[in-house]
């Protein structure tokens, strides 16, 4: 796993969810391809989707339960998970997480 | 200015300060220069400085005390403020601050 993008453009303005407990920075690749970089501090949140996402975790381990599911797993650093478009989940950063985000 | 770095390095991993009242990303440009995209929430907080560094705010409010003064000034959005090497400054985001830190 690459520890960085290279040859993209960074929004100097951050996105910043939940008071603060989720804070990224958009990243847009060379082809136009969005991306964000960002920290969720511990807490217990959730998350609607619009477009589909895949959620890479960086550093940090978080548990999550997708809408419909009944069980939560944990993922830790090198692990990604999938949540479909308009839907949501639940996610706990178990410790500070770092993580990128792939849209579409 | 420029909303946006362009055609650079992102670090994927962030750095996170005082327990996640601040949180930032590094950013390289082509010349090797770093900088760092990053979010202060609203709270008093000193910072150290190794190299010196230049404070431009993107978005927010911040009242500002450098080492050695006695006054604090007030810092909006296109302004910013110069710290030297190896000294300190008091801030207080009084509302939730975008910053690029420039070094050296």
């Amino acid at each position: 796993m690459s520890q960085q993008f290279e040859n993209v453009s960074v929004l100097k303005q951050a996105n910043v969810y939940f008071d603060g407990k989720c804070v990224s920075h958009t990243v847009i690749l060379q082809d136009g391809t969005r991306k964000s970089v960002g920290v969720i501090l511990p807490s217990a949140l959730v998350f609607n989707t619009g477009a589909p996402e895949i959620m890479e975790i960086i550093a940090g381990k978080c548990s999550v339960k997708l809408k419909g599911e009944t069980e939560a797993r944990v993922y830790g650093a090198g692990e990604s998970f999938n949540v479909p478009g308009d839907s949501s989940f639940d996610i706990e950063a178990l410790e500070t997480l770092h993580y990128v985000c792939h849209f579409g």
